[in-house]
């Protein structure tokens, strides 16, 4: 009789439920469910108007979320409750809550339900951007060593600017709380009824590391001194490893879920982060890129190394016992859409429509017809800043080589070109910081549906590409370290190395690097890294002073 | 009783007759005749196919123009030819073809009527860039100095490469021909019964000067042996200035037009050129912009001075007795049909329709609700490469500051934007080398048409522009250089500058610059010439580097 574990993928607007066989990864079920709140972008549930940049949600969804997805999949599959061995979750991060101290979300008590601090802080809240200033400022002054981790630089999407912009505009909602927590470890409170914190959220937003722990209570004194006993005061200073257990199943979480109270429960994880073992990857050198409107990269190390620009380097941040590093680029599927919204002629949409093509395929058929360097262009890929390796948000997009005769189709090859060069970007700055990269695995939308980008990333970056087996990486990682958690002894795996034979799921198709292509395209890179140097590096900071400019007639 | 004057304005595609009344300029008819042959760039009237960028046209059609286009004009006036005075024609230029002694073109001989050699090249083949480059090299090796009058480089639009070509291709055509000249030349001796050259079109296209004549047989025997007699053999050494009068309808000529015998008929002159005193041009400092595709800059000066990467300098180019300097843009209409054609989304296109609007209505209204430096936008309009001033055809277009944001209208006006710096460089580079302009002048459909763009360029180069009064300046010109031929005894003028005053015509409207704009677009065109030195002088030759990948690829 087989075993079966769960995993559920929280995304920005739904969360996903897969079932999955423990023996070999299949995926017997699977269930969404949107949340009926959303991203509360404009106003409260009461009607309370939000600022500028404003991004929550409602706790109330994840637990039917839990409430639906759950018993969804047990339906659908017609697995018994009983074979079920346990449970992982991923989510969104940083997202952030206060709680009292039993975990009540402060937007659940009556006297606070109106108030905007009181709710969850989705990832993309970007509000606290003052806030991300004054904490690199004062990080830079104080050299707080913690900011190599990172690349040099916090973004207002991490939870320091967020809590701070807690204490700046809503100080009660501060003193009221206790715990102030990403939703992923509140979740896995409410199935387990214990407060745990994880490594990876902790690693890759909390400024925590396993050898250094939290930054000082006088860095945090010189914030705010309202913040100075902020980590002993609503953190938690006990971080589980990623791939460590963070408890059973309580009783009321079986009701909620159908499943057996006892069920093992990992510690919550990233969507991100947790694809890695989803795609096989257990060892350094193997680059996975999660692919969709940004690029999000996640690799293993030996040790933790310094890396220019990179988002940040977590020991036991992906996978146990290695060091794992994040980077990212900021614009990848997002170009694309600009540039179908904003550049595409009508013929080529007339074109695409009597072919019954949506107008990526059709773009991307007509570019596929073009040969590397063809075009004659080449473009900075930087139309929402650059994330890795320059740490700037200030850089904007640039095309240079156009003639009278540049078509469309030439304009978007460039753009996908120009992404992955700033792919090779962050594999050769890995390798000169000592961390090597051979072997690139990718998941998401993008990497599933385009060939022709995977390929053009293949012979740009000189690597074999391999593609997740699964459409739902981060839910069939997430149901991997539930196994984990349940350990062998159960039916599961006693590590997740060991869930990775059976349970990582690989598509037999690999992309490879086409010799005569890559030729082509180390010359066309090395043209991309003159100018990415030349407008990237401050010789010529000209995107900044047109920001300037612009900010300027704007005001 | 009035005198009157025609001016004969040939075009790429048709000819133009207007008449004009001499005493105010006014035009009492006008009437446009179609090249039956129009542009042959594929076959020969015969069906012998034609290379790669050729370009001809057929000498019978001009004759048409004077055959059906006179008479109209004189019918629908009500003039009778008694009253009418003098003729002038401009041309297209370098259009050039080969003819036996007495003017017959070769191709109206049986034996040659299948060469393609023996047609007129028009201004726009493109087909002797191998023969301008030869020429190009021969004479900077031997140093020769009337380089430095044409920018540093010949275009294979000029004559000497066209005449190369027709000797390395077609010997037995060259050996036959007695003569080689002007389209406009010609015109003018089938009028006439006299061969006569010009000084515009000797001046700007065939490398003489007033002081040095044309370039030494040793420099024609270094491009070819063939060629080492060829201005004596050829050419004319008789060159009349501008503002000369050439003679007098033959009795043929007569009967062709509708003229009487004996109208004065001035020496041919080139469309640019003409339209100086057309709109009130009479001494140095002012500058007329021709605009359309692309745009042509023509100026007086006291005297030659050496400018960079001007298109040339000759003494009574423009008008007689000064220095006449003409630069030029390679892509400024063409510019923004690029964009229209290739980058304007179907909303856009369908909103437009919607009010009955054309698309670049549509873009202008949009475009002209942004501030100067609110897209953050600053393009390079190289994307047909650059004349003046870096007369340099292997440079390609750019835009940098693109985000998520940037809309279609925010490109549309960039490119606007970048043509006008492209114009103040041009400017600039003149004050620099000692010829400063101070007043601007414009002409041509985009000129009447834009008053968005008009304003950018007054802002932009920080001067005051005036608009042609006469949609079509260049016949107005001819036609008061007919009056100028015709003399004041006959009721005409006796100088060019006596028929500005009251011939030539501006319209009241004045674009006058807004000090507010100047100044950002004073930042803007600061960071414009930083990317223009950069990538235009050498220091990132990316450009052409990926020219070379293009053409590796395509070979």
């Amino acid at each position: 009789m087989g075993k079966y574990t769960i995993g559920v993928d929280f995304g920005t607007l739904s969360g996903r439920a897969v079932l999955v066989d423990v023996s070999d990864g299949s995926e017997l079920a699977g269930a969404v469910f949107d949340y009926p709140h959303g991203v509360m972008d404009e106003t409260l549930p009461d009607g309370t108007k939000l600022g500028m940049d404003w991004a929550l949600q409602h706790p109330q969804d994840y637990l039917d979320v839990f409430g639906s997805a759950i018993p969804a999949v047990i339906k659908k599959s017609g697995v018994s409750p009983n074979d079920v061995i346990g449970i992982g979750i991923d989510f969104t991060a940083c997202t952030l809550m206060p709680t009292d101290k039993n975990g009540e979300p402060m937007c659940f008590k009556d006297q606070y339900k109106s108030n905007p601090h009181a709710y969850i802080k989705l990832w993309k809240h970007h509000a606290a951007q003052n806030e991300a200033n004054r904490l690199n400022d004062t990080a830079a002054k104080r050299g707080e060593s913690f900011l190599s981790r990172y690349g040099g630089k916090i973004s207002s999407e991490w939870m320091v600017p967020k809590v701070m912009q807690i204490v700046n505009e809503a100080p009660e909602i501060y003193d009221a709380c206790d715990r102030i927590l990403e939703a992923a470890d509140w979740c896995i409170w409410q199935l387990t009824g214990v407060e745990t914190r994880n490594s990876c959220t902790a690693g890759y937003k909390a400024l925590w590391s396993k050898r250094d722990g939290y930054p000082s209570d006088d860095f945090y004194a010189a914030l705010d001194p309202k913040l100075k006993n902020f980590v002993g005061e609503k953190l938690s200073r006990v971080v589980l490893p990623i791939g460590g257990k963070a408890g059973v199943l309580t009783e009321e979480a079986a009701r909620l879920t159908g499943l057996l109270p006892g069920t093992a429960v990992a510690a919550a994880n990233v969507d991100a982060h947790v694809s890695a073992p989803a795609v096989g990857i257990t060892r350094p050198g193997q680059l996975l890129m999660i692919m969709g409107t940004s690029t999000c990269h996640i690799m293993l190390g030996d040790e933790v190394k310094i890396v220019p620009g990179m988002c940040g380097v977590v020991e036991d941040g992906v996978m146990p016992g290695f060091a794992g590093y994040e980077a990212g680029q900021s614009c990848v599927g997002d170009h694309f859409e600009w540039f179908t919204e904003n550049c595409v002629p009508e013929d080529y949409r007339r074109e695409a429509a009597k072919k019954n093509m949506d107008i990526h395929q059709f773009l991307t058929g007509k570019a596929s017809g073009l040969e590397p360097g063809q075009s004659g262009l080449v473009a900075l890929d930087w139309w929402n800043g650059n994330r890795s390796v320059l740490v700037d948000a200030d850089l904007t997009g640039l095309l240079v080589g156009c003639t009278l005769q540049t078509k469309p189709e030439e304009i978007y090859r460039a753009l996908i070109e120009a992404t992955a060069y700033g792919t090779r970007m962050i594999i050769d700055t890995f390798a000169e910081s000592g961390v090597p990269v051979d072997e690139l695995f990718a998941c998401g939308g993008i990497a599933e549906k385009n060939a022709l980008m995977m390929q053009i990333y293949a012979d740009v970056t000189g690597r074999e590409i391999r593609i997740s087996g699964s459409p739902q990486a981060p839910a069939l990682g997430s149901a991997m370290f539930g196994a984990v958690a349940a350990g062998s002894a159960a039916g599961g795996y006693d590590t997740i190395y060991m869930a990775v034979g059976p349970m990582s799921k690989i598509k037999d198709t690999v992309y490879r690097p086409n010799k005569k292509n890559t030729a082509v395209y180390d010359l066309l890179y090395a043209e991309y890294k003159i100018l990415h140097d030349y407008f990237g590096r401050g010789a010529n900071d000209v995107m900044k002073r047109l920001k300037k400019i612009k900010l300027g007639k704007i005001c």
